[in-house]
């Protein structure tokens, strides 16, 4: 059995129930804190979120009942497959044992939908009629116009009005599934007419658009708000990912040594690798060397250059304040960089694991992750996401660490999801517009000067 | 087990074997004709294809073994899953079971690597450097660059003008595999150059990028033409469908009443279809009542308003005539028509089967196709290719027609691939740019006029 190239689940093995890093935690989260300084209350968020929600954020509970609903619709793509990269191991000649979980099976093409399609149903238990959100790229945006229109709810999409323009095949996506997506700023909402009688050609920052998601979804009874990277539930719902993959290398007889996974807000990290490190909490010997590695650009060096403080999540500074590593909530990465994992901070979660040295951070320059991706299509065939290309990267460099000192470790990548919607940033690596940029250290000291002061 | 969403096998299921129709056909299939009116000759095709291929292509044998090399490939992403469509059926309302094979979860999203991966193969096995082919939208195209790259052959694409520059994602999409792409008409060939000196302005043709394909591989001995769909051995590499989706609903122990697929040049078609006709000769009970329907769009309505009869495979009338329904190889469907299925022919085996009475066809309307891939994505999640909704339309009309009736079928589609790279046709279908278009008559009896005299 170790010989096959993909370990598939049936669709009952699905697992049952999330798993809570919360609860082995060598210490407890830091809270959230509101603009006072102090503990924010539930309460203060119930604004945006339904209690169901809420009460995940908040919870240190090891399981967590994944609701026979959203399994139903997790079926439609789920288990999603385990696969050894026989042929890449071929291509580096490294002894490694190379494995990825296949997270770009979903109907959206990523692992977002692990988080969407909860998010859509606790709002719809919780009577919501509407959903709003925004989105740069498109990626979370059309997980919850799927999770959405599977319950039957309204989903109103802010995107960047940049990306509308130049990316419009993600907002037909987004359309097909039934979403009304609006070019941010728009004149929905007042911060949007604000922004366009400020100046009328504004094309739009992600900070802006959250702020009108946000503004709606406050303003109204039956409308909410989703986040789809961050936030302690998210990364909750995500775990689906490592559980799965667990039960399959448990099928195969064989433990990882060492995972990857791109690293942006945090929550493709943290959902493959929490459920390996339970396994580590629990005195697992298999467990005991684990190492979990998350890898981010080095353009947006969070966990690597980053500070551990609170900080705001958003740019604007509406959101309570978290602990977590944070480049200052005004940092911009540049133009050049090309895929996503843009978010200044991290989730909290991950910062405190990474902070009391359970897990480890790397950065890698963009060229090197394009160059991992294409070595991986031309010979895997699937061709990944830019953010995936990180995790590719990483993972290729300890293969062939393993080749040099002859080390057959077994190594697990997560493969968030396909790039057949980011060719346009395959165009550019291939025609030689992008380049290598590490974000300078005195930029960063510039960010992080405006962190805000708390206690 | 018949409550299964998706029913896998396991990769060592894969089938080691394709069905050839023609063993099963009531009569021998009628020969293709040289530019003499005579049978062509082995001799005469020899310079584009491999022998391998040629012999598969005249094969009567009913299995015809599948090389270990091609299966270890086709593992990358076969067995591909039957899904039963339970969200669809509930909307509906219908008693009937719908069921489809889903092809798009190859690399290159369709069902045409299928065959695609052995004409690599054989290729290489013959000794054959290089490879060339033509492509429209880039389907073909991208499935033989990848193709060509798993066995480390060289390929180049002769891609239409227009097309090269309005679909760049395809084109990036081959280049990320390594192939060469150019835009047809090219400096790179007699055709090319002839065609641009008589009008710099060329923006090409599918026949024109043939020309130039079938040219270069005819002028160098280390380089071969490739083709993906229309001839015998196409459709017999793409039984590997219907031969899965047997053992899919043995496993279920289910058997389709009726089977669709889109139907161009009837690859996916005589795929999915003939390994279940193969019962039906047999004298299988279960196939006594079983339909296959061939499904095509009004404006390329081949089966179901075309002539049967001897003509060129190409518009230029370099190839050898066939025996199949046609439009006349100077059809051309028109601009309205947003998806493939373009094709003026179909391939000779389903034309002699659908001529004999064994298979069905039916011709949809644009609009309606739409309708049904919209209703399709908001209900099981896959966006699907333009092709596909072709069948889905059919489908749905059948378990329509079952609500009606009372009678609870089991249907079965061929979901021949996902339509990342068609939300163009999607924007148009929303923004109410496309129409439906039945072709009329005697544009059909014009084109018609000019089919070959033989015999």
């Amino acid at each position: 059995m170790t010989d096959a190239t993909r370990i598939l689940l049936d669709e009952n093995e699905i697992p049952t129930h999330w798993y809570n890093v919360i609860a082995d935690l060598p210490s407890p989260p830091a809270p959230p804190l509101g603009p006072d300084g102090k503990p924010a209350t539930p309460e203060q968020m119930g604004a945006i979120f339904p209690g169901a929600i809420l009460e995940q954020e908040m919870s240190a509970e090891r399981w967590i009942a994944i609701p026979e609903e959203v399994r139903e619709i997790y079926k439609l793509w789920r288990p999603a497959p385990l696969v050894r990269a026989v042929r890449l191991e071929r291509a580096l000649g490294t002894p490694a044992k190379i494995f990825f979980k296949y997270e770009g099976v979903s109907p959206a093409g990523s692992h977002k939908p692990n988080s969407a399609v909860p998010q859509a149903y606790y709002n719809r238990q919780a009577g919501i009629k509407r959903l709003t959100t925004e989105t740069g790229a498109g990626q979370w945006g059309s997980s919850i116009a799927f999770a959405g229109q599977m319950f039957g709810l309204e989903v109103r999409v802010y995107m960047v009005k940049v990306s509308y323009h130049q990316k419009p095949y993600r907002r037909l996506m987004m359309q097909t599934w039934g979403a009304e997506v609006f070019a941010s700023p728009s004149e929905m909402t007042q911060t949007g007419r604000e922004a366009l009688a400020r100046d009328p050609d504004n094309q739009g920052s992600l900070g802006l658009a959250i702020s009108e998601a946000v503004e709606e979804a406050a303003g109204r009874a039956d409308t909410n708000y989703t986040l789809g990277s961050v936030l302690n539930h998210v990364v909750l719902h995500q775990s689906i990912i490592g559980l799965e993959a667990r039960k399959q290398f448990d099928r195969i007889g064989l433990y990882p040594d060492v995972i990857f996974a791109p690293c942006g807000g945090g929550s493709s990290f943290g959902g493959i690798a929490f459920p390996f490190l339970a396994d580590k909490a629990a005195g697992d010997r298999r467990a005991r060397n684990l190492r979990c590695v998350a890898v981010e650009p080095t353009s947006c060096p969070t966990l690597t250059k980053g500070q551990y403080a609170y900080d705001f999540g958003d740019a604007s500074g509406f959101t309570p304040m978290m602990k977590m590593y944070t480049l200052g909530h005004d940092f911009m990465p540049p133009g050049i960089h090309a895929g996503g994992l843009r978010y200044h901070g991290d989730s909290p979660l991950v910062s405190q694991l990474c902070h009391e040295g359970l897990i480890e951070a790397v950065a890698v320059p963009q060229l090197a992750t394009f160059e991992a991706g294409v070595l991986f299509a031309r010979n895997e065939g699937i061709i990944p996401a830019p953010e995936a290309c990180h995790a590719i990267r990483a993972t290729i460099d300890e293969a062939l660490r393993c080749k040099e000192s002859g080390e057959p470790k077994t190594l697990l990548f997560n493969l968030t999801g396909h790039g057949h919607f980011d060719m346009s940033s395959y165009d550019r690596y291939f025609s030689g517009e992008l380049e290598n940029y590490d974000y300078p250290a005195e930029a960063v000291a510039r960010s992080l000067a405006h962190l805000p002061k708390v206690g």
